[in-house]
């Protein structure tokens, strides 16, 4: 295994210049302009697989962003690895809040700031560079393949139908995915699971055109105050979501399983500082670690309506809009929430008014079994590399698809996550700690040595 | 005063194209972009005001945007009406509800379409042609000033200053204003008050980053729900106003009032097919014109938070924003108001959040006395030209400097206002009717004959 450190030692400066190029290129899924870009970005991955030496590397497209697909074969007799990750980001918005642009990478402190860096260029790049190591040194102990997708952060919207017209393609022994987080450095861990999400748009209807607030103020239903009010009542006052039967399929976790969780070294002062917040909020009756992990929950993300530009404008608007998303946990399905939500916001709102309420996207919940191989193997080459055993953890976060692999591969999902939560996702000033990618390197084989020891 | 008539229909089409011309100036107060149509607005109107035949006219600079004075001396024995209105216009968003330009007016079915058509350059425009009229017909039976101000949209900030220093050149028998509406052609009506205003901004601050809502959702309060619960308490059940001492200063009508109020014409089904809406909404216990005339208000103007744009993007934002603006009636007082709303709302506001509250600008309400001079020329003039007693009502919007022209010039205020509740002032395809512009200038001297009569 020596020969892999020192061929990561002898690259290392190569390596991380090659994933700065990659967050160059503004591969937001979300916005319809970047759509060359997402093509751009694709072809760059496809390139940088070809170059770490897979046999067959291929662009596939889909009716949204394309999917690069990439395979080496080592024996048919070794099992099997599917490495999944995604090429697309988040918007980067609020763009004034970030201290240099979201796709001009900067090196600062020890930290990549770009949009993707962590989410999930940075982490899906390590395994391309895994790879690398491994033809290089010839000594891949396993069959290997890659399904980087463009549409993570939309949702996953296409890649449902080329995973079910591509089952043959895919077909493989474990998925491995690097797009999750750790506690530290010093406190190794793995998710253990990931949340599901339910993601719609609502928009109510007052009058039929914007009014004179002092004309018709008082005497019409204002959609900002029945949209306010309707969001108000999702939680009630021990902030349980209220839409009937939302918790109806939750798996609630054992007193055992709560308290091996409340081991995770934890410290609500420094949470609470490092979020700037006098008091937190969530679930009564559950942990800060809960509530992100085997609680469902209801966030707003977005809310827009009236006037809101400079100075004042008394309009009593004809319209207001929000986008709402839940993260679901075992056993809630995401279709099943999303008509959840959707029938109960129309039943709520009041006859002065009308809603509209459409999906966006979901995905369901996925758990990785502990007992299983395929965790074990990963908890193994997390110690080897951190000379200390993972803490097993509920990710707060979602992977849309995890399930779906589980259905229609019929394989298990491990997630390697070498982030923090502190690497402002979906946020302005995103960072990967270099330390992580080239730790999150040097990792990886030893996953794969592992996996075909256990496995075989 | 068939002279005047016959002057009317020599010169109407020259009087419209004026108008026109006025119209295309976008003179948005509101935001610092149209500095320059401000300034050149104020100019146009102080030509049109000297060609009108004003002995002097004269734009006086102030802190904001300028007010054009003028004056037509005729007899210092004959009693001074000081005419206000306002030379600017509301903000034309959102631009896409527009059929025409906002700036580009248009003549349609008998109606001018533009922004500020009614509110209010068409209707001081009345005042400006009912002065050339006099001049031209040596017929003028008062003296008449002109004060024209650019800041009427948002709340008439630097006027104060302007009327306080001014008292000299201001001082008047009466103040006559054109720029509220009448219940229909049909149905002449005087507005005997207008509801005062207090318009302020607030912003919820929650983490101080933008957050991904899966890592984080559940364990922070999430800054759009909290703001969404404040201002879902700020009305009860009876949608009633919750905050503490908003109606102590409220002036309540007597029955004989609300008798005399309900006498109005008014059909529920024509105010909601209008409006399309099925159910209408307000305070308990009041009608429709009682909720915009004699009651006060509170409504959300404007709100925003979080991703807003295309598709969906899952974060749980450090920011959430309001705009919030209340109706008062007498004798409730702006700066009282004000200062119970930004209280109440930080008060209501739970520690995992920080509240910032600021004023906008406000004005007091105002009444005139319908056992006044002023208020009986006026009904007097109405009734001459529309061969029918005009109806008493309570007007909905706000004039915010009405109340300071009581204090300071020490006279009434009456309202001679010709536009119609369906001009949709505020909102997009602002219109005024051709047949309001024309039978308004015809009107306007009615009004100085009767009341140098009666002063007289």
């Amino acid at each position: 295994m020596q020969a892999w450190k020192d061929y990561l030692d002898q690259h290392k400066d190569r390596f991380l210049e090659e994933l700065l190029q990659l967050l160059r290129i503004p591969s937001v899924s979300a916005r319809s302009e970047h759509k060359g870009d997402m093509i751009a970005c694709a072809n760059a991955v496809k390139q940088r697989l070809e170059e770490a030496g897979a046999d067959t590397v291929a662009i596939y497209q889909t009716a949204g962003h394309p999917v690069v697909f990439a395979e080496k074969k080592t024996d048919a007799s070794k099992p099997t690895v599917l490495v999944y990750g995604h090429y697309d980001v988040q918007p980067p918005d609020p763009l004034e809040l970030w201290h240099s642009g979201p796709f001009e990478p900067v090196i600062k402190d020890g930290k990549i700031y770009a949009r993707g860096s962590a989410d999930d260029k940075g982490q899906f790049y390590m395994h391309v560079k895994a790879l690398e190591i491994f033809t290089k040194t010839a000594s891949l102990p396993v069959n290997i393949k890659f399904l980087i997708e463009g549409e993570e952060e939309i949702g996953s919207s296409h890649l449902e139908d080329f995973v079910k017209a591509n089952k043959e393609l895919l077909k493989a022994d474990v998925v491995l995915i690097s797009d999750t987080a750790m506690l530290s450095m010093q406190n190794p861990s793995i998710d253990v699971g990931v949340r599901g999400l339910s993601y719609i748009e609502v928009e109510v209807t007052g009058p039929n055109r914007d009014l004179h607030s002092g004309v018709y103020g008082g005497a019409v239903a204002n959609p900002i105050t029945i949209l306010a009010k309707m969001i108000a009542s999702l939680h009630d006052e021990n902030n349980h979501v209220t839409i009937p039967h939302f918790y109806d399929d939750v798996v609630e976790s054992s007193a055992a399983e709560r308290a091996e969780m409340a081991k995770a070294p934890y410290d609500e002062e420094e949470y609470k500082n490092d979020l700037g917040v006098k008091e937190l909020w969530g679930e009564k009756g559950y942990t800060t670690n809960e509530r992100t992990g085997i609680r469902p929950t209801l966030e707003v993300n977005g809310i827009w309506g009236g006037y809101t530009g400079e100075g004042a404008k008394t309009v009593l608007p004809s319209k207001a809009h929000a986008k709402i998303s839940c993260r679901l946990v075992p056993n809630q399905k995401h279709q099943v929430i999303t008509k959840l939500v959707i029938d109960h916001l129309k039943k709520i709102a009041p006859p002065s008014v009308t809603v509209k309420a459409e999906e966006h996207h979901g995905g369901d919940p996925y758990l990785t079994p502990m007992d299983s191989v395929e965790y074990k193997a990963a908890a193994k080459a997390l110690e080897t590399a951190f000379g200390k055993p993972p803490i097993p953890v509920r990710g707060g976060g979602s992977i849309p698809i995890t399930a779906l692999f589980e259905s229609e591969l019929n394989c298990k999902t491990v997630f390697l996550g070498f982030g923090l939560d502190s690497d402002n996702l979906h946020s302005p000033n995103e960072k990967f700690e270099l330390f992580n990618f080239y730790k999150g390197i040097e990792t990886i084989p030893y996953f794969h040595q592992y996996y075909a020891e256990m496995k075989g």
